[in-house]
């Protein structure tokens, strides 16, 4: 069965690159592998996350400041960590999450522009060393993503932001990904699917087989 | 007319103790002296504030992480400093404040237990230098808030907390007060309600002399 503790994986890109799509390969993926894990995403993730999930992407009149965004999206993750992530790990679970602090980084930070100093600050106080064990950042160009969730209904308050905005995030979460490669694999997920599937499986065997857990 | 710069008052105390009565006390008070002010609350004050004050005041199964509850209040104050209470200072507004800050060292720190350290570093990033010009401490026995309050319907998710809840909270407002007298005025809130009223009218008259605004 291998060592006890829980892996956490995440899963990072912009909108509609392809996440919520290969979360459903790499669910398979673990069951196959007889790993046990659950699923989970952010912002959310428990009842009281998701309420706040609920402010941060609702469209509104009155323009939400910055600083009370990057405040609210951590006010999520100390309640999902704490109540849902951390437990998990502790008991061997692995977790498997739609975005996580990366996201704040790549969106709050090179997106809105609230300084990487007052991130790390909040994810000091919040996770102190906790980090993912893998990221699998599917990048693509922001036209490839923007035309595949353009098939969706109304714009959430993120959607609806400018190019530069989304291009702003693509850059970032390159330049996090290129700081920190030991914990980062990019996937081309402009590929067709199967393709991106491909590739995240190597990526997982590879994760699994260095991790020491059964596979 | 006085300086242009408005002034910012807090009126602070446990629950009943009378701080939304001496609020209209108060009103009237600068109405008379023609001092153009505000009137607001913590935490909420603007529409998306009021959102998350609703999220932490709502009673729930799911227990609230300390950390995140006080990040909310942090996330509620950074909007409503930024959107409401700066601008109206900047404009030669004084601003009238049910709550602020020290509830937050109150009520998270000496009632939650989270530590003055962390809770500084947040008003350092929400709030730089911006402290209220004057705070009124509404003070009296734990008991006498209670049965004022208990008048009321349904408990909220903090008049639900056990007594000591309460009584580490009156002794940490106090301590906030001894550490800061300057800004601090503290009130016997036990007394009549129109003595309570003819103590703050003195010092909202010494106040305003001190402070070179017309009254
Ligand atoms: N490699 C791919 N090739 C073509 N279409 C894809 C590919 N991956 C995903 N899609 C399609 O693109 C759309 C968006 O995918 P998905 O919802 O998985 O993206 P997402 O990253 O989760 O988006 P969001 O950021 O909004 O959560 C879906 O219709 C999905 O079927
Ligand atoms: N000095 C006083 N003597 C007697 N009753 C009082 C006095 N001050 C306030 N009250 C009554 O006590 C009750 C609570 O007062 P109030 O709502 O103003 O307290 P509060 O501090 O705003 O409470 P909360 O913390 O719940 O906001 C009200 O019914 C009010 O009329
Ligand atoms: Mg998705
Ligand atoms: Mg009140």
């Amino acid at each position: 069965m291998g060592e006890l503790r829980g892996r956490f994986i995440s899963l990072e890109g912009g909108e509609g690159v392809g996440k919520s799509s290969n979360i459903a390969f790499i669910v398979d993926w673990l069951t196959d592998a007889g790993i046990p894990f659950i699923q989970t995403r952010e912002p959310g993730g428990t009842p009281l996350a998701e309420e706040v999930r609920e402010l941060l992407l609702r469209p509104r009149d009155e323009g939400m400041t910055e600083l009370s965004e990057l405040l609210l999206v951590f006010a999520a993750r100390a309640q999902h960590l704490h109540t849902k992530i951390e437990p998990a790990l502790a008991a061997g679970t692995w977790v498997l999450c739609d975005r996580f602090t990366d996201a704040t980084f790549a969106y709050q930070g090179y997106g809105r522009g609230l300084s990487r100093d007052t991130i790390e600050q909040l994810q000091q106080m919040v996770q102190g060393a906790r980090r993912p064990d893998l990221t699998l950042l599917l990048d693509a160009p922001v036209e490839v993503g923007m035309a595949r969730a353009g098939e969706r209904g109304e714009l959430d308050r993120f959607e609806q932001e400018q190019h530069s905005f989304f291009e702003r995030v693509r850059a970032g979460y390159l330049a996090l990904a290129e700081a920190d490669p030991q914990r980062f694999s990019i996937i081309d997920a402009s590929q067709p699917l199967a393709d991106v599937q491909r590739d995240i499986g190597q990526v997982l065997q590879r994760f699994v087989d260095g991790s020491g857990a059964s596979a």
